[in-house]
């Protein structure tokens, strides 16, 4: 079969590789019938990924047909239309019982991580039974891709974990993907007002047509001021973090009103100072989280009843073989003012 | 009346000052039965707390007779015994309504800071319905001081925001009155192990009189590698920080399992490096607060049915006209293995 392999920082390449096969009872081999590319990968290509290895396949995104199941799956059988989870699960260790998915034993983030990936014509999945989810027929499955990471991500460390409520003003820094899907999982609960913070006009206009009241070029506005003023001199109820900064972390600890909440959803690779000594008497809340995908089954059930439509996140199209040229594209996101690319294969 | 007056830096005295006189409908004057010293008493001793400024009457602990009530007090009158809490509250702004007392936009933490405070003969308390308590007939009125900060403080801060389970393991980072005072409180929800740190042999054996597992002594014990001995490698499901340092923040962040809790109880003056790089995909929560004693109804029917014996933390008696002495001997805690200290009018 053809994938795209990681060959050390700033390599790739589209190439053959074995066809996945069952090596544990408890898997299935899937054939990909469309993927992504994930930000994630973009820092997985410049080498900021170490536990990565040359020859790996990348990907962690994807829905696809059952080609083969291992004697101990019982939830699916060959030809069924499945999404993947970016996350695996074995669903019996003492972290899957708590629903911290991400925390498995013998799972978590492993695909196009630890082990081979999605962006191939097959992949394996380990713990088929709980790292796959059936897609009800008739379904958009090019939306769908946008629920194997990208959505419960925004929903579960941004929203969930913000504990976003009727009436509350949130903000959200960062436009991108994630912050767009926190964007568009929020408005599940009714928040009176979306305030979306970016350096990038594009990107807050598109905020803007998701739903955002309130957009913030911090490029050009001094955003603590602005929210202030936004919120009588309070701050938000609830500030999700979206990027991944000292920066930005800092600023969503600095515009929270007195009880809120910092959600954070970027992947950081340095410390942030936390003020303390303004922030033990403000009786806030901050998490963090890698996405659990615990509630997978409940955003398929929201983009079947039309409370949630993937499709827009989704700006650019390529065959699966276009992969090198999706990634140039997804990788100048902001000049060719792509969100993500859907890989047909 | 004779009062403990503030004036500036280190500079304190036992002197006359005039009655305190009801100011508004809702105000109540009390007469103090018992008062306390807090450490933050200390802090203002030392002019940590610049808004306390000369002349004013410090203390936000202690119980009391009602002297006399304004028009508009309905919950009390003449001749009651009441518990002062140190927050005052209004009862009908926004924070209010949300049980954040702390944040009440006409109250908080005013007493003995803004306000004239309870280390005198009487006290002017604003909002009486709303920032006291009536006390049950028959109470240990001595008992009940320990109510009006400490232990609302330790339990609200500490073991409510902490998410103290049965069956989990915690760890309390500072064994002094704060911190006992959430050792004691953590037990009403019976968690497995209660493993305590300080570095005070004293108040690690005080700790284990109180129902601490384990005890810990930073001088001499890698704390981490202990706690990582006592927990099979994962950590502490919660880590409740009462001392306030960024030192003792950061190792609390440090010893929590996956999807683990650190509870800011510290007071602080200085910001704490909070590494991202490595927490934010560990599925945590980390929360502050100033303490709103929106539990102190709860706390004191836990006193009255055995389930809390607040006099574990007093060690100290005098009279009122020792105060002097007593914050001699609150200021050598170590020394004189001192924790609270109870002063009677």
């Amino acid at each position: 079969m053809m994938a795209l392999v990681y060959h050390g920082p700033g390599k790739k390449s589209w190439e053959q590789k074995p066809l996945p096969v069952i090596q544990k009872p408890t898997d299935a081999v899937v054939k990909i019938l469309k993927t992504t590319i994930c930000g994630t990968d973009l820092h997985i290509m410049k080498g900021d990924v170490p536990e990565v290895t040359d020859g790996r396949i990348i990907g962690h995104e994807g829905v696809g047909i059952i080609e083969e199941v291992g004697t101990g799956v019982s939830n699916f059988k060959k030809g069924d239309h499945v999404l993947i989870s970016c996350i695996t699960s074995c669903g019996k260790c003492e972290y899957c019982k708590k629903g911290m998915y991400s925390h498995c034993e013998d799972g978590g983030w492993i695909l196009g991580h630890l082990i081979d990936g999605t962006q191939a014509e097959y992949v394996r999945i380990p713990h088929a039974d709980n790292s796959l989810y059936p897609i009800p027929a008739g379904s958009d499955e090019e939306a769908l891709v946008m629920l194997s990471d990208i959505l419960p991500t925004g929903f579960e460390c941004g929203v969930l974990n913000g504990q976003v409520q009727p009436g509350d003003t949130i903000a959200i820094v960062g436009s991108g993907p994630i912050g767009l899907a926190a964007l568009l999982t929020a408005q599940f609960y009714s928040p009176a007002e979306i305030i979306m913070v970016d350096m990038d006009d594009n990107r807050l206009e598109v905020a803007k047509t998701f739903g955002a009241t309130q957009t913030i070029n911090s490029r050009n506005v001094d955003v603590i001021e602005k929210i202030k003023s936004l919120t009588n001199g309070k701050g938000v109820d609830t500030a999700i973090e979206a990027v991944g900064t000292p920066d930005t972390f800092e600023l969503c600890a600095e515009i929270i009103a007195p009880g809120g909440r910092v959600a954070n959803i970027g992947v950081h690779g340095k410390s942030a100072t936390l003020h303390l000594e303004t922030l033990w008497a403000k009786n806030i809340t901050i998490t963090t989280r890698l996405v659990d995908t615990v509630t997978t089954p409940m955003l398929l059930k929201t983009v079947q009843s039309k409370k949630l439509d993937p499709n827009n996140l989704i700006t650019h199209h390529f065959k699966l073989d276009q992969i090198i040229e999706a990634y140039d594209t997804f990788g100048n996101a902001a000049k060719e003012k792509a969100l993500k690319v859907i890989l047909t294969n």
